[in-house]
């Protein structure tokens, strides 16, 4: 499998690209728009086509190029059934699978960050999102999140993986690329084996972080994958 | 690629069995809660694993087997997002690709018959549900039906396949298997060449045709994949 990780600095988020040597198709977990130009290239450098775009989830901190890479590629967008995306092609649940080419998808729903959440579960490797991240989670307090449901999607889901599975999340901030679930399950300062279900959700709801800065023209913009509204495609062109 | 044509003789409904040589997964649309020991037995028979049933809108005049197949072999059901099954695990839109295997699925969207009906594609054959039957078409007078909506799907997205392209319908009443898009558009008596889309919308509307016999039972027990509520369920024991 054709496996590479990429990083948009501008909002330290990861992305996925996938592909199946034999079928030549491909897919992208959590596409920035910024960063389109760059998957593009790098589709034709590998000869890939792009079958789908998957989405962890709706985000509030970057525009997904879901849209911009359906209408330059014919690519699908996929989303779970709740995440609230008008534009998605494919409405997933959970324990879902998938395929693309030889790749075997497997949704895990994993929501609490977000309600629609989910993680990808691919081989040996999770794609988590912004569920679970590097000694860290994604915050609680927007979008329908809760602590506790964060708690259990975390521990029910992603913990009961093999501990040697690969761990990719949505973001890092610390130039941490790739951990493991034993790895987590062990030290993840907020939801490590010593961290109580009670704990968590009082460190969760203690934490009082500012509201995302991109939240008003991201939200929008992703419920259409990415689709800037009218005034937002204005405002970029100045 | 291998293909079973199936037979429901109590309700005159065609079910479809797909599977890929190479990975052993299969697909069933349209399959009919009655059936699925048969389905059951056949899978085993040919040594293939069912991976999705397929929907192709949620049936009136019969129960179907997802939610029973589901529970037996761990299947998942896919149904359009405008279908109203609150139970599906896939919900599919127009122009979406998927694969099972080997196999290519390609989903059209044909409302008309009902609000969320879809026609698959895979190679040279279509799997036209209730919008388009061999010589006919779907009734158009509830599930949000529409005459005119259901011309246009037809003409749109069915009559616009190369000539060739075989037609399995949901349905026959007169022990026919197959057609193809070229006779169909040739000598279809409701929308052949000869057919305008006011009289097909005339005609459908002057139909006059009884409430369907098992509505009343098969609607909220489609909408939850086949799983009888459970007045049926004690209904269905006695």
């Amino acid at each position: 499998m054709i496996f590479r990780q990429l990083f948009d600095t501008e909002t330290s988020t990861y992305s996925y690209l996938l592909g199946c040597e034999r079928t030549r198709s491909a897919l992208l977990i959590d596409p920035v728009a910024t960063e389109v130009a760059t998957y593009i290239e790098l589709l034709a450098e590998l000869d890939l086509a792009l079958f789908y775009t998957l989405e962890t989830h709706v985000h509030a901190d970057h525009i997904t190029g879901a849209a911009l890479l359906r209408d330059i590629t014919g690519s699908k967008s996929v989303v779970h059934k709740d995440g609230g995306a008008r534009c998605a092609d494919l409405l997933v649940t959970h324990d879902m699978p998938m395929q693309v080419g030889d790749i075997d998808i497997h949704v895990l729903h994993t929501p609490g960050h977000t309600i629609g959440c989910v993680s990808y579960l691919i081989g040996d490797r999770v794609f988590t999102g912004d569920a679970l991240l590097i000694d860290g989670c994604g915050r609680t307090d927007f979008q329908q999140g809760d602590a506790g449901t964060l708690y259990d999607s975390i521990h029910r889901h992603l913990f009961t993986l093999p501990p040697e599975t690969l761990v990719y999340p949505g973001h890092d901030y610390h130039q941490k690329c790739v951990s493991t679930i034993g790895q987590e399950i062990a030290g993840n300062a907020r939801l490590g084996a010593a961290r109580s279900r009670q704990d968590f959700i009082a460190l969760m709801n203690g934490l009082n972080l500012p509201y995302p800065r991109l939240i008003g023209q991201a939200l929008p913009a992703n419920q259409d994958c990415g689709k800037p509204p009218q005034s937002y495609q204005g405002a970029a062109s100045l």
